[in-house]
């Protein structure tokens, strides 16, 4: 009743929909008073055209923001914040100056830019350190981004579902668009440009060809007017049959003049609507969608064909390496590496290769991607996925900073130690200029955009490491939830380490120990370990643990797959050492012993319930900031959290019921057995679960 | 550019999400200070249960909107107003009285109900006087519902899609429930109990077996606990086949003792978790869904076999009486009723037979049903459909008061003449004391809750038609602006007339002159009167209209399929005498003389340019209401009225090609050609369109 009649009259006050630009007025705004006074665009920095947008719209922001953190307008007699573009700063184009100086004798906070761009990413900064409570006297930051491509995928369908989304629908409304442009999508922008993402893939890897007809065309262009002066350009996926489907061509053959001519006036004609197009996202021959091998040509024949064709126009093309084949025996993990890497040098130089974090597909944890460091005369691009689909969707909370850090700080050793996936990633390890990172958006139009509150740290996070992938997640963490929540540091640190702590909660309940990919079939919405029937086995589950009375595991070392091999030996070594990879890479009698003392079977037990301990923990931790957060925002966290323990039990429950049955090995003392038994878990089924379009 | 900074600055500052609850002060607010004061919960109403959380919540409301129309807290000086409930009252036990009265010597407002809901529908009847600016003073106000089951249905889907939904996501987010209860529930719920809406039906007529299983009736109930002090009962639609489905059994025929006995037991189990729940919607042996027919048994056996199993907990079945069998040669549109008036007496009393508001489907004119008078023994139950699949889905303004008055005033001339369908519905024709009117939702998560701001108006018209059939459409539509928008007359008198000529608008540019059914197939958007060649014939346009060089039209008289004969001898004269229908009951001449004087052809064109007009018109109309609508809602309605003008341009431009080439005559002299040739629109396709599920 209490909670109804919150609702009832307060129903929707704080629902996150401002996510971390929520200029809630600062606890010592006096201070802030004193120094950031009336906003100033400089003479120098108008001017006509998107640069003046740019301009405006970072004013505007200023000015919106310190109307909230400064609970009201800023001073007259407070000194200046002034805005500035200088064509030769030192920094790179879309970087910027923050300095606290003296104009005019008269002190003042200057934001200045290489470009109108710059200044606006400059502002935010400003923003943020207000929002974090950071001083804003004797400033002098100097920044750029590292990673040149930074980039959201959206999985989204053109009758706006959205692949592995838990958000609610697509924010893209292609019925309505373009006559319709949803003002929603200005706070989307605003969102990116204030952690630095500057692209867009509008539409889902997995690609429809309408979405390169005259209509659609059409429609992706008035996204890109929304977007434009955020800086933010936009991309789309495309389908490698179009030439066949919207073409009227008998083939896609990428070396057919006639397919060559079919893509050149395609990108012809979206350049004439989108000047400022950024190029395709492609993926071929990965898991039933064309590409060029189906006429026996090669990757890199396909991508440079579709490279030929943006080049006039200054695009790129995101060429994906998730491939793996049905009718290849090989290890689906070594599948890519051996796919792309003869294809090194091959490529044109307006493509980038897009691959994976891990080998395998985004599970809670992999390896790193062995492709990186491999190719040296390839750019690489990082893709991450932000959207749960393998972390329990929107109701788990689940921080995936920490995982994108492990992956980033990996080693890969190929050329000598600190060869990290990082520097790989931002060029400098093998000198590339054309750099990106591309997340999976978990972006949807439910109200706070990401389906849960602490789901948009990840969105949050994923900004900030590729404009700096050297970024400490803790740190991001720690920004985020000042920004989102409170600055208080009472709710500041427990929050920071629930949220740190929360991923590898999420491996230990799901998957410990090096286990992968246990989800059930399709959805990937609770335990599926039994599963070993599907059409393709290397979708099964058992494909990955084979477990059977004797051993648990997929053997990857030299008696193996050897996938070990694909890693230098140093990196090799680190990773084969790594008990988190245990049974990726071995496989292992149940009696074992592990680096606790425990057998493998009971080290399997022991973070089972480690994983569920956790979450009961992240209860405990976030009832008791309840008075440092709002009603509503608390409650939603709070119910999903009481969800994501019931089904960390079922997932504890069921992967011991089914681990047991093949170990026959009795649960050690001290853990509870599962509380139904293994009937029961195979028997559920979600034929409605979200996310599987 | 000025947009953008709009938007950039005061995003979703208005974006509908109150609805017509919208408690702005009032311009005259010291009057209404003086006479409204402290609200008050006498010690008589007081309680426990459920009474006791709507009386609660109706004070709650009271508090909340005379804090926002009178800009803050009541004086304390003022009269109070007192809440009072009072078992003896002569109203219907949902009925309130609203009186100015003095309470122990000193001036009150008394808002006293028979029951709590009572008094919950008298607060909210008070607030609408202020709202729109009616005196407060003098009041004595009796009021009772005439319907007693005022019902939504939701098409929706346990995947959270919506059939025929244009406003997003289902707000039922099965997959979280019953863990986590969106408190937008409760806001779905104020706004229901505002209008008098007393039942929802949570899932689609097109139901799933699942809905019905017990992790699905454990979600139910959580729904249902948020709705119930709002008096509102929750409902089921029940797929037929259920016992086979769910319940293990080999048939699901009627009289099956074992088919009875899954349905009383699943009845038991429902009514354990909820012991409120109102019954079962049921869509058998209709669009190849299961029902009795597929064991040789009636309408009546399957109705009243759910009956048996729901009346020992006081339930009903709502069966619709929407068939028509893909083998039957006989005309679609009498099908209904030659299939239900057979058995007029053979129902149980908690059997409900829910009837289309015209016998063909929802379309944007039809003559009503001729079912409606036509079972005297039968409780039969009006369905309109609020969301607008056949009427432009959310971008076309089409207010339905006017279609839905029309239905309801139609007089069926069964017991004499002023037999009306509304007589026939709140049941005082033949003395029914089991009343109902359904309507097709049109709800979903947008954040305005409809797709659109204007489409608000025909959920609020619903809820206030279902209170009272007599009501004026009209006056519905001046009290819903006038909560919504503004109360300047200047405003509106404008905006009613729009919206009173928006549905014949509709009518005019899609089907006019009694021409239905043109639409495109599958999801409707949009014209295909080209369509002939569908698996049944009776899905095509072509079906209904016919059209070939010498004639157009449905001939329905006793020449053709004597539909007209299925309503009384003085209905049937009316509706044949009414141009409106002339072509849903006649085959006539390109050349025939219609009452305007041009030929039948002339007059097609005509009425396709006067409905173009009208939207060009409309837009005029809105354009010039600038001044009186906060920005943010008055630039979607004109977006969307400008998409509704293009569409209604190719309505008639498509639909004029078409008939042209049909009736092979010239456009009269002032009508300009189509903007593009047949092919042209005939080669138009788009897959995905929203609503098709």
């Amino acid at each position: 009743m209490a909670l109804l009649m919150l609702m009832a009259t307060a129903a929707q006050a704080e629902d996150g929909y401002e996510l971390w630009l929520r200029y809630r007025a600062a606890a010592d705004l006096e201070s802030y008073r004193k120094v950031l006074g009336p906003v100033v665009v400089e003479a120098s920095a108008r001017g006509a055209g998107v640069g003046s947008q740019t301009l405006s719209i970072a004013a505007a922001e200023l000015n919106r923001g310190l109307a909230g953190l400064l609970a009201g307008a800023p001073s007259p007699e407070a000194p200046a914040v002034r805005l500035r573009t200088d064509p030769g700063l030192p920094v790179a184009p879309e970087g910027y100056v923050i300095r606290s100086a003296s104009v005019g004798g008269r002190p003042s906070t200057l934001v200045v830019g290489r470009t109108p761009q710059g200044v606006l990413y400059g502002v935010f900064h400003l923003l943020r350190l207000v929002q974090t409570g950071r001083p804003v006297t004797g400033l002098d930051i100097t920044a750029s981004p590292k990673v040149g491509l930074r980039v959201l995928n959206h999985w989204d369908n053109l009758d706006r579902t959205v692949e592995r989304g838990y958000a609610g629908p697509s924010i893209f409304d292609w019925h309505k668009l373009p006559g319709y442009v949803d003002p929603r999508l200005v706070d989307y922008a605003r969102a990116n440009a204030s952690i630095g993402i500057n692209g867009a893939v509008l539409n889902n890897v997995n690609a429809k060809a309408d979405s390169l007809t005259a209509p659609y065309i059409a429609k992706a262009s008035a996204v890109a007017d929304v977007l434009r002066p955020y800086g933010i350009r936009v991309y789309l996926s495309a389908r490698f049959s179009a030439p066949m489907e919207i073409g009227g061509l008998k083939t896609a053959d990428p070396l057919d003049p006639a397919v060559r001519a079919f893509w050149q006036a395609k990108a012809d004609e979206i350049y004439r609507s989108i000047p400022d197009f950024g190029g395709f996202l492609v993926k071929a021959n990965s898991e039933g969608q064309p590409g060029p091998q189906d006429y026996g040509r090669s990757h890199a024949d396909g991508a440079n064909m579709l490279a030929q064709a943006l080049a006039p126009h200054g695009g790129v093309v995101m060429w994906r390496a998730f491939v793996y084949a049905a009718e290849r025996p090989e290890d689906r993990v070594k599948q890519a590496f051996s796919e792309f890497t003869p294809l090194d040098g091959r490529f044109a130089p307006n493509v980038i290769v897009q691959v994976k974090n891990g080998p395998l597909d985004f599970q809670p944890r992999e390896p790193f991607h062995p492709l990186f460091g491999a190719m040296p005369k390839t750019p690489l691009m990082l893709e991450v996925q932000l959207t749960k689909e393998y972390l329990g969707f929107a109701t788990h909370l689940a921080y995936l900073g920490p995982m994108w850090e492990e992956t980033l700080q990996g080693d890969t050793w190929r050329r000598g130690r600190g060869s990290t996936v990082a520097r790989v990633v931002y060029g400098s390890l093998h000198g590339h200029a054309l750099t990106g990172i591309a997340g999976v958006a978990n972006i949807g139009a439910d109200r706070n955009s990401t389906g849960s509150h602490f789901d948009q740290a990840n969105w949050y996070a994923f900004g900030r490491l590729a404009w700096d992938p050297e970024s400490s997640s803790s740190e991001i963490a720690r920004q985020w939830a000042a920004m989102t929540f409170s600055r208080d540091p009472r709710f500041l640190g427990p929050t920071v380490d629930l949220m740190m702590g929360s991923r590898q909660a999420v491996v230990d309940y799901m998957t410990p120990l090096g286990l992968t990919h246990l989800m059930a079939t399709g959805h990937h919405y609770g335990p599926g370990p039994w599963v070993d029937d599907l059409e393709r086995a290397d979708w099964t589950p058992f494909y990955y643990h084979r477990a059977d009375p004797s051993a648990v595991g997929f053997d990857r070392t030299g008696r193996g797959s050897d996938a070990v091999s694909q890693y230098a030996p140093q990196a090799a070594r680190r990773l084969l050492a790594d008990e988190d990879h245990l049974l990726w890479f071995r496989r292992l009698p149940w009696d074992a012993p592990t680096r606790s003392g425990r057998t493998v079977w009971a080290e399997l037990v022991a973070r089972y319930d480690r994983g569920v301990a956790q979450v009961v923990e992240m209860r405990r931790t976030w009832a008791s900031l309840a008075p440092y957060v709002d009603a509503e925002r608390h409650a939603q966290v709070s119910a999903f959290l009481e969800i994501q323990q019931a089904e960390a039990q079922w997932w504890r429950d069921a992967c011991l019921a089914y681990f047991q049955s093949r170990s026959g090995r009795p649960l050690p003392a001290g853990h509870a057995p599962p509380q139904q038994g293994l009937d029961h878990y195979r028997a559920l089924s979600f034929p409605y679960a979200p996310g599987h379009h």
